[in-house]
């Protein structure tokens, strides 16, 4: 805990993830308090103190941080207790889309309540450690006042008072890495229908594409501002290499779709 | 050139990747002859010689490089001159399909010619330096005997005999690299209908991509020996966060066909 107060902090939720919330909060010494609707789970957790209801979580704390499975648990877990949010900050860390997460903040609106959504970019296992960190998006004061709380988890990136923006950088994010994954299950399929292997491809393929990431920032402007922006590879070149790949899929015996949603991804064509 | 013994290599293309490739083998040390369709390409590389015709270079050099735009021009480019191969290697780093690699091998069958395939993983400017390497495959022990000439470009894989197979990889990465490109875009253009930026996103996607691309390696035994191996995570799983995902690029005004192909391509579904 070093020299910062204890804050009263309620993690709703103590699935994978809660459970690891909770658990960096209450290794930072502050007092922390949790609910699960199954209850065995929440007593696991060392150094929390287990509320039994909801609405005794939200009384305990000043900062109420839900980890819950979707946004339908969320509603269900939330409606008997929304006007005991009064004075408080709820920090929705349930992966949701952009719409629901802006509800919530409609939903609460009646009651006195500071709302911060919030996407986690890290497995249960990473949170606390290098390279874990969560995307927020809300009640900027909100963050400010609690970013060293945050910063307990990961990183802690603030994207703007739009309460559907953390979720919208969120799926963006999962979104590429499914599409990374893609490539690697359709390219190992590939190889290994000619005698190579997933293994031998993935020792290749992890630091191409680790290069590779780094040039996402140089594409950047020709979606912020494409007007001034002048492509490194022609539209061409692009379409060019992916009906190759396309066609070395169709003649390997693994035809997909996957290259040419690519293709209008990347060039509309 | 330090102790090696300077061979006489030919390179055929001198284009962007060709004159990269002819400078590194120039700047060790060999006997190096060029022949571009554009003559004035050729010339502007210093220190190698240039033929006049295809059969001048392919007379003038034990080894013989192709890096020529694609299986059309190699075809060209080489139909007047397959009997001057003979007891020569070739190696054809020009990008093809697997099925045109391996038509080379038979194409030039009756010429007594070690044939290699090679597909480059590095743009020009990155030819000799960290990160580059080259995938090669066919004849094993002209691989073997020209190894540490290939080294001079970067890291030089052996993929195995099959002239297919390098361009199997190749085009498998490749793909990998264009998916993880159109998720950025994609993503892009989900944030930025938020008031976001593109340029925010990558500062968050890169090291986020980076870090899931170490975790391929332990993806592969799900594709080289599927029934042993155990899901880190269920197909429904995978299923609901591509729904969610579809969902929010639906709702930001960015319908895309891009996440049901990553759905198809990684549970089938
Ligand atoms: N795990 C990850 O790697 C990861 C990464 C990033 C984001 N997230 C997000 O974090 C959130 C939690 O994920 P998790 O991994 O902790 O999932 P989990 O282990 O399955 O936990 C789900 C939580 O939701 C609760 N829950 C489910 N249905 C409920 C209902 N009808 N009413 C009340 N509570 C209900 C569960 O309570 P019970 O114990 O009673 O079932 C549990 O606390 C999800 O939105 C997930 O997308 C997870
Ligand atoms: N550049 C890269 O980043 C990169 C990366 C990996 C792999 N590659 C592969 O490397 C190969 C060469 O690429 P590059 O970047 O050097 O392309 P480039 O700069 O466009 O050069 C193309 C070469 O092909 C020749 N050529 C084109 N049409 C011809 C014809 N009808 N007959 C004879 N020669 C012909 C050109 O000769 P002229 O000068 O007379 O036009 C030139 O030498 C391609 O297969 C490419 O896919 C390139």
């Amino acid at each position: 805990m070093n020299s910062t107060v204890p804050l009263t902090i309620s993690i709703m939720g103590t699935g994978a993830m809660g459970a690891a919330l909770a658990e960096a909060l209450v290794a930072a010494g502050h007092r922390v308090t949790v609910w699960n609707r199954t209850r065995a789970k929440a007593e696991s957790i060392a150094g929390a103190h287990v509320a039994s209801t909801p609405g005794d979580a939200v009384a305990a704390a000043e900062l109420v941080i839900l980890a819950l499975l979707d946004d339908e648990t969320v509603r269900a877990s939330l409606a008997p207790v929304l006007n005991d949010l009064n004075g408080r900050t709820l920090v929705n860390l349930t992966t949701t889309t952009p719409e629901q997460a802006r509800a919530i903040g409609e939903w609460t609106e009646s009651a006195n309540v500071a709302v911060l959504d919030g996407g986690i970019m890290a497995i249960p296992s990473m949170i606390g450690g290098p390279g874990a960190f969560v995307i927020y998006s809300g009640d900027g004061d909100a963050f400010a006042r609690y970013e060293s709380v945050f910063e307990l988890f990961g990183g802690a990136e603030y994207v703007g008072e739009d309460l559907g923006a953390a979720a919208l950088y969120d799926v963006s994010i999962l979104g590429a890495m499914y599409a990374m994954f893609a490539g690697f299950r359709q390219g190992g399929a590939m190889v290994t229908t000619a005698g190579g292997s997933a293994a031998r491809l993935a020792s290749m393929m992890t630091p191409f594409l680790q290069a590779m990431a780094r040039h996402l920032a140089t594409y950047a402007p020709g979606i912020d501002s494409p007007a001034d922006y002048v492509q490194e590879q022609s539209d061409e070149f692009t379409a060019g290499a992916l009906d190759l790949i396309e066609k070395a899929a169709v003649e390997s015996g693994n035809p997909t779709p996957l290259y040419g949603a690519l293709r209008r991804a990347l060039i509309g064509l």
